[in-house]
């Protein structure tokens, strides 16, 4: 099978109006939605697989944490969350980043106008549903960033702990890479404290462990 | 960064009980599983992105068709399901690849014997976890291959239709690669029909105009 990598990505323009089911405007939409968002399959983050052989992806990221969900409940800081939400929240967390690109978490400079540059990116991605939907996956998105409510709280937890055990798994690769120290390490994992304690002190383990083998600075 | 693809795949063995928080027998079960699941983004499927550029992975599929259900989920046909059932289901629906390894949906030899590598490959991974939670995922799992329950038949019906929109809006590369003829995707596609009638309607559509446009055989 021949892969050529020089097409252009112009499939959602390609979405013939004749073929949709009673032309509808609606369905139209959706299919480029579900066209559009394959590019988050091409945003690399920092972190590499645990075999190492390649960095990961901003999809694979978000199907393992929304894996998690059904596993971890029971360490969520509060009971009885709305899992639907949370799950919903990690699968759509990372879209902005088809515009805006995945900002290393230690990239102070980068993190500078990461907010703005997100909100852009949410208001055409998310632009291109039909408005409920659109609304819908915004609000998720806000609901994430924002950090307030519990099925939020709990969501971002999750998001932290995934790459501290990739991290941790693969001696600090991305730690070392970047000259990262505990302390940043310990700031950038807080919202594990909130969102799920029990977590929390598995990171603790995690940070002093790997700072007493040597391979992430104190 | 160095990347080394030939370093054993350990981490698992590497859990240390000593650093699980009460050194819990049952969290330590989890955060192997949640190890283990990595290397699903290792199983290449025979479909590619939409640029074309490189073969699509498990989690990465199953991340997309799990976003799916939020945008489609007016289409299933029944009402009222349990969408969060549905969202489970896919994100554990091709955890068995681990083992099995992804079967293409065209190559009649390797499905002989699928069920029988699946069931073996979904008795160790699912067996890693928790017994309560293995059951929980093997339910799921039975669930989806079973298509009886309304959540399983909407679930079955995503799973098709992105690869047939992935094989559409490339011009039909890997049926090329295969040769493919419209008659074996129909019968692929057969689960839509149940779960989601107006996508199938689409599905319909795009494969008559595969035919039309000459890169899906008659």
């Amino acid at each position: 099978m021949m892969l050529d990598s020089s097409k252009p990505d112009k499939h959602a323009a390609r979405v013939d109006q004749k073929l949709i089911p009673g032309q509808s405007a609606r369905f139209k939409k959706q299919i480029e939605f579900v066209l559009e968002v394959d590019k988050l399959k091409h945003v690399l983050r920092q972190n590499v697989l645990l075999d190492q052989s390649r960095r990961e992806n901003s999809t694979e990221h978000s199907w393992h944490i929304a894996l998690m969900v059904m596993l971890f409940a029971e360490y969520s800081q509060e009971k009885n969350i709305d899992l639907l939400q949370v799950m919903k929240m990690l699968l759509v967390h990372d879209l902005v980043e088809i515009d805006a690109g995945d900002t290393y978490c230690y990239d102070d400079e980068g993190r500078q106008d990461q907010s703005e540059r997100e909100a852009a990116a949410a208001d055409r991605i998310f632009g291109l549903l039909p408005d409920d939907q659109a609304a819908e996956l915004r609000a998720l998105w806000d609901d994430f960033e924002s950090r307030q409510t519990p099925e939020s709280k709990f969501a971002n937890a999750l998001d932290r702990v995934q790459p501290l055990l990739h991290n941790y798994f693969t001696d600090g690769l991305t730690w070392q890479a970047n000259n990262i120290k505990s302390s940043q390490v310990y700031d950038r994992m807080r919202p594990v404290k909130n969102g799920a304690p029990d977590l929390w002190d598995y990171v603790g383990a995690l940070i002093e462990d790997a700072v007493t083998k040597g391979f992430l600075a104190k």
